[in-house]
């Protein structure tokens, strides 16, 4: 088996795959465009992508590139985000730090703190930052990377968790060509395209589920055809397609518009 | 008057703070927590920070930061996202393209096409990019960046608009200590905690909008408390919280948890 997933060697994205399955062959994309077109022309077997981060919130492009190649969303995946500060050298040695600008937005507070006077360089990905250190092999330099990348580049860590906030997690979504069986304990993600905008129109959407006890875990309007002021509202709720209320519920948000299931899946948390 | 927002120079936040308000000094940050900071502390008048852009999403950090430091929304603004081939050669003899991994995102389909045996080298923002290639004046070298990026470091554009989707627009905030004054023409953005998680929870909180005739233009749901599955809303809506129908939704909706209003301002689209 083959995953497609966004590179560098050493990401999170290269740690989920990972974690999703051992022993699967990964083949690295540069984008997340990439990763749903090596799914597309079957070169992988399924992909990895990140769907939300509970930081820095919802990846736009996997909601849009799940609708446009009409894949499946075949499994869930949620990954605790920890930082870790790596470096040949140690803490008091430390002049210059490398990493990317979004795990140095995370870990601020704790840079500002331990590492005042360090230079801060910025990189294009926390595999880069890694792969950095480990080139120089200098004890002045130091870098802020998932373990996965420290194990890969065999870099000593200072130390773990560096993170500013407690809670952060990233939830990826495993997409696929092909529907799951229901297991009795599902999640299914839609996107609405509704037909028109007036006060009321996603109260009335909701109220198909509402009606029939159906609990919502996400939702989220995205602009659409091409203007600020319209909408498409991804919505991810408990259910399996198969079960009668849920199918019932898409039936109904039929009135308002187009209606695409994105998958039903095992639901993780 | 100085505004705060994101560097290093020739970023898409630096031109939106240039259009915002072509006087002012502009104060820049690492990041959108010292965006925040700065205007916390009183060290700019203003800040301008992303909140959503139509390909990647909700900036979730803009988002949560306003919640953390009690700043008001100002003023909302919207900049259209052009991304531009930019080098001292001509398109043939670039062999090396430099870009943020956002901007590659948006525009690899043009590249496949158009470059498709240029090296690429990812960089750590829009700004760095220009700057790689003003310092290194090499012809084979090339950058995709924005137009003040080119202004700034005196780059030629060789060709304009190189994203892919014609429709990439990125929404920014203004953020300041102080509410404004209706005008008639408003929006209000507002986040809700709700106590308790139940099907229906959503639709019945809507219901308060629908009742009142009040248009709501986004929603998003975001874990809090420290745990997926735990949520709060973020809501926009037509209308300033002045307004009767508007301050009676807001007293009502308390009856589900805590409300913070973040702010009235007016609708540029």
């Amino acid at each position: 088996m083959n995953i497609a997933t966004l590179g560098p060697k050493g990401t999170f994205s290269h740690e989920a795959a990972i974690r999703y399955n051992k022993k699967a062959e990964i083949l690295f994309a540069s984008t997340i465009r990439d990763v749903f077109e090596y799914v597309s022309a079957g070169d992988a077997d399924c992909g990895i992508v990140p769907i939300e981060n509970s930081i820095a919130g919802t990846v736009g492009q996997t909601l849009d590139y799940l609708t446009e190649f009409g894949l499946r969303i075949k499994a869930e995946s949620v990954l605790k985000i920890s930082h870790n500060l790596a470096s040949f050298g140690e803490i008091s040695e430390i002049k210059t730090l490398y990493l990317h600008p979004q795990t140095y937005e995370q870990c601020e507070v704790f840079i500002r703190k331990n590492l005042p006077k360090a230079e801060i360089i910025q990189t294009s990905s926390n595999g880069k930052s890694a792969e950095i250190i480990a080139k120089s092999k200098h004890k002045t330099k130091a870098a802020i990377i998932p373990k996965i990348a420290a194990d890969i580049y065999k870099l000593n860590i200072l130390k773990r968790n560096v993170q500013d906030s407690s809670f952060n997690v990233t939830r990826f979504f495993v997409v696929g060509k092909e529907d799951n069986e229901k297991t009795g304990c599902d999640r299914t993600s839609i996107a609405i395209y509704p037909e028109s905008d007036k006060p009321g129109l996603l109260y009335n959407m909701l109220g198909e589920f509402a009606s029939r006890n159906i609990n919502l875990t996400k939702i989220e309007s995205r602009p659409s055809k091409g203007r600020l002021g319209d909408y498409v509202f991804y919505i991810d709720f408990e259910g399996h397609m198969t079960e009668k209320n849920v199918s019932e519920s898409l039936k109904r948000l039929g009135r308002f518009g187009s209606v695409k299931v994105l998958g039903s899946y095992p639901k993780r948390y």
